[in-house]
Parts: C-alpha cells; structure tokens; sequence
C-alpha cells in the first residue's frame, strides 16, 4: 500500500488506480484524488518524498549489484504536453542517474519496423536492479496505431491480449510494473502548447501535427478507455493520474513508485565476507 | 574556455588539464586547482553551476530533436573509491535524465569478450544531443588489462594509437570528450574502504579484491602515467581531477562539463514552422 505522508486522505496507490467503471470522457483531469493539500504542500511534499524514493532507489540499485533480478519499470503514456518529460526530469531526476533506464519511443525506425511491435520493447527492459522508464511504450500500438489505423482492426484488437501476456510473464520474472496514464483536458493542452509558440525556447517542443490530433480527441478518449478496460489487469493496473496541475502529477508519481518500491521491501544486501577480517587486512594493506 | 565562477582564480578546463609534465606519482589528490574556495563555497557554487548545467544541457537535448548530431561524452576513470558514481550521482544527476545516456563498464561479458575492445565502446557511444557517460571505459583496456597483464604488452602497447584515433575521429564526428582521470590518494581510499566495512548500509561496496588492488598501486600509477602521457590529445585532453575532496571533484568535474558545452555554443532551435499561423491554427482548434 505504501506509507501515505501528511496530505494524502488515501494512498496515492489506492486514490489512482483505474476503477473498473472509469470513464476516460467524464475524467476529471484537474483534480487531486486522495490529496488534501495545496500547491504549496505538495510540492514541498515533493522535495521529501523524492528523498525518500531516491533512498529506496539506492536500496534497488545495491540488490541488483547483488545478485536481486528484480526491476521496476514506469510506463508513462498520455496526449502530448500531458507532462511525460516533466516526470522524468522532475521525478526520475531525483534519483542516482546510474540506477535509471530512460527509453523514448518514437515513431518505429525501419529497422524496427521489420519486427513485432514488442520487440523494441522487449530490448528496452529494466536489468535487476534498474528502474526502467518508458516515455511512451507498446501501448502507443493500441493508441495511435488504433486512431489512425495504421494496421487494421483485427492486428490490434488481438494487442489487448498480447499485451497482458507479455506483461504477466515480465511481472512473474520479477518486474513490477507500473503503469500511469496521463491525462490532462483539451483546454489545459491549448495553453500548454500556446506557451510553446509564445516562447522561443520552447519552439523546439512545438509539432503542428498536434493541433490535428486534437481533433481526434474523442477517438483518443476512445482508445485509452480500451486500454483501461482491457489491460488493467490484477498483476499490471493502470494508475490514471490528472496532469493539469504539474505540482500533482510529480508527487503522485512519485507516490506511485515509492509504492512499488516498498512493496519490495527492500532491505541492504548482506556483507558476502568476513567483515571483521576484511578490516584486519584493510588495516594492514 | 568557460566562465568561471567567482572563486575560481583560474578556469577548471586550464587548471585541470594534464600538463605535459605531469607525473602521477607525485600528485597531491587533496589540493583544490585554480579554486580558491573553501568547502562550504564550493558546495553552494556547485548547486549554482548545476542549474547552469542542466540548461546548457537542455539546450543539447534541444539541438538534437532538432536534427544536430553534436553529442558529449564524459569519460570517468579512477581508481576504487576515487568517487566516479558520486560524480554520476551529484553532477549528472542535476540535469534531465532524458538527455543522459549512462554506461558502466565492468569486466567484460562472455559476449564481450568475443569482439575487440571498442566493440562495446562504439555500441555505447551517445546520440546527437545527448550526454553519455562512461563509468569506466576503453581505458581499461591499458589499466586494469595491463596491469593484470590480461594481455602481452605488444597487444596493450598498440592500443594507445589506437585510442587515439579512435577518439579522433569520434570528435571529427561531432562528439565533444571530456576525458576525467579521478585521483584519490592511498590513505584517503583507506578511509572510503574503511567506511565500506563500517556502515551495513555500504557493504554491498565493498568487494575485497579492492585491498589486493592496493598492492599494485605503484603499477596502476605507472599505468595511468602512459595513459596520461600518450593519450592526452589536443582533440580530447585529459583532465586530471584530485578527488580526496568530494565537494571538489563534484565541482570541477561540473565546471568540466559547462566548457564542453559553452564551446558548443548552442542557441535555441528556430521555429521550423510558421508561428503566426500556427497561433492562428491553434486558436479555432
């Protein structure tokens, strides 16, 4: 369940999870589910629990180099501006860089386009030890795919499927997966990206071609509450997180991984030798 | 050259550079190059140019969505405990983990071994755009190899020149090295190794193969010496980094990394599209 600090009424964990009748149309994405407090104490919340699960990172990171196969990875899928990018740098980036696996998925490169859409995927995964992060993921293959069919309906609907397996099979070999949908509103997503035609060091992050995916909104809305429906499963559900407040998104993330880094319960690594009789040698060396 | 702070007296990249005379033996890995500030000063200097870091970074990170190739790679080496994952950790770690590209290098894997010594380095090096940062690497393969005489001295012999142009043209390729020789002296890597054995928390360090190590310490600085002596190139110097004082290391090895990327002087990507318009479009959608 994961310790809730002085804000949270329920866990993150629990406040986020995808209800099995959520309905992706109706979703509020300005709220603060489970959270009581303001701007000002979840972000100061942030500072302290970013230390909290840079510590438990630590605790991740030694058992990997221990042997411990064990991995976590972060799927973090959402429209653009939802504030993917702002996770990584704000959540991720408060932990050891040497314990973290960043992978961006694109559009597919030719040459991952000869192989089954799992297959850049699988070549991405976390090690023991590592926090894999996925900016964007397989789940692009239900999404966009889907929206724009980019193959037909009778690839992708088997996807559902397939993507359940392969995420059974990588829980049972000791990745625990956790899955953030991020959901910010049409309105929110207009100021987010006027910002970025307002200022000249954010024109890099501008794409005319999201201003027609904006049109595909509903069909977007569509395809993600297929992707809730269908793949939040008992070993790999989706926690689905309202992203047009920054502040709240970060911490709730945070939270999040906190959570399935505790779950872990992770101590440190015995000493593999004799420590009193490494001290006499050091001693002497 | 970079600016410099306002304790430095002279800039890190000068004062740290290998000078053509140095003799590794006689360094004093607790002095402080060009710095004229104490331990408090530095560590509130190094929070300042970390900032400065993470938007050069940025803009990095920026040029290469934008179709710029350039890249920089940090290459740390240094002996046990010198402190290669604190730098990973205090210095990269204040900047996007999006745009880092970390890789440890241990004794090589099966796989490895069945390639020539670059193999994996050229497999690892950093995208446009991006930092990578080798804990450990090719170098290795005239320490550690050469030490342990892994192989005959006419193969180690050879791969200086071989290093050289290796890195030559990777820089000829748009890939800025800065190459970081961390030195820690015999007493100080006691203290860390005797921390190691003290703190439960910090066994999972501690490997005691580190205390034989100790006993070739007259090899590796001999080893180390050549590295210095002849790969110490005007296209990718070495910089050698006293490290008995962490808050020193953590901040020139900072300081290091904003000349490499100020040389680059990199702007923000034009708009590669038309803003008015793009307002206008984005106003009715």
């Amino acid at each position: 369940m994961g310790k809730h600090g002085k804000s949270w009424k329920v866990p993150a964990a629990e406040a986020l999870r995808a209800k099995p009748d959520i309905e992706v149309a109706d979703f509020d994405a300005s709220a603060t589910p489970g959270f009581a407090g303001d701007k000002k104490s979840g972000n100061e919340l942030l500072v302290e629990r970013g230390e909290h699960l840079a510590e438990l990172q630590e605790r991740l990171y030694a058992a990997g180099r221990s042997g411990d196969h064990r991995s976590v990875l972060l799927v973090l899928q959402g429209m653009d501006t939802a504030g993917k990018g702002g996770i990584v740098k704000h959540v991720i980036g408060a932990v050891d860089p040497q314990g973290i696996d960043h992978t961006s998925f694109g559009v597919p490169s030719e040459e991952e386009k000869k192989h089954n859409y799992l297959w850049r995927i699988r070549n991405a995964l976390p090690r023991g030890g590592q926090i894999g992060v996925f900016d964007r993921s397989h789940y692009e293959d239900v999404l966009v795919v889907r929206v724009h069919n980019l193959v037909p309906e009778s690839v992708w609907e088997k996807r559902y499927d397939e993507i359940n397996r392969f995420e059974s099979k990588l829980v049972e070999s000791g990745t625990t997966i956790v899955k953030v949908a991020m959901f910010v509103s049409l309105e929110e997503q207009k100021e987010r990206l006027a910002e970025r035609l307002d200022r000249p060091d954010k024109y890099w992050k501008y794409n005319p071609a999201d201003i027609d995916e904006r049109k595909r909104w509903p069909d977007y809305q569509e395809a993600y509450q297929a992707v809730l429906d269908k793949t939040s499963t008992d070993v790999a559900p989706w926690y689905v997180v309202p992203c047009d407040r920054k502040w709240f998104s970060r911490l709730a993330v945070t939270e999040l991984l906190i959570d399935a880094l505790e779950r872990l319960q992770l101590g440190w690594p015995p000493a593999d030798f004799d420590v009193e009789a490494e001290k006499k040698r050091l001693a002497k060396a």
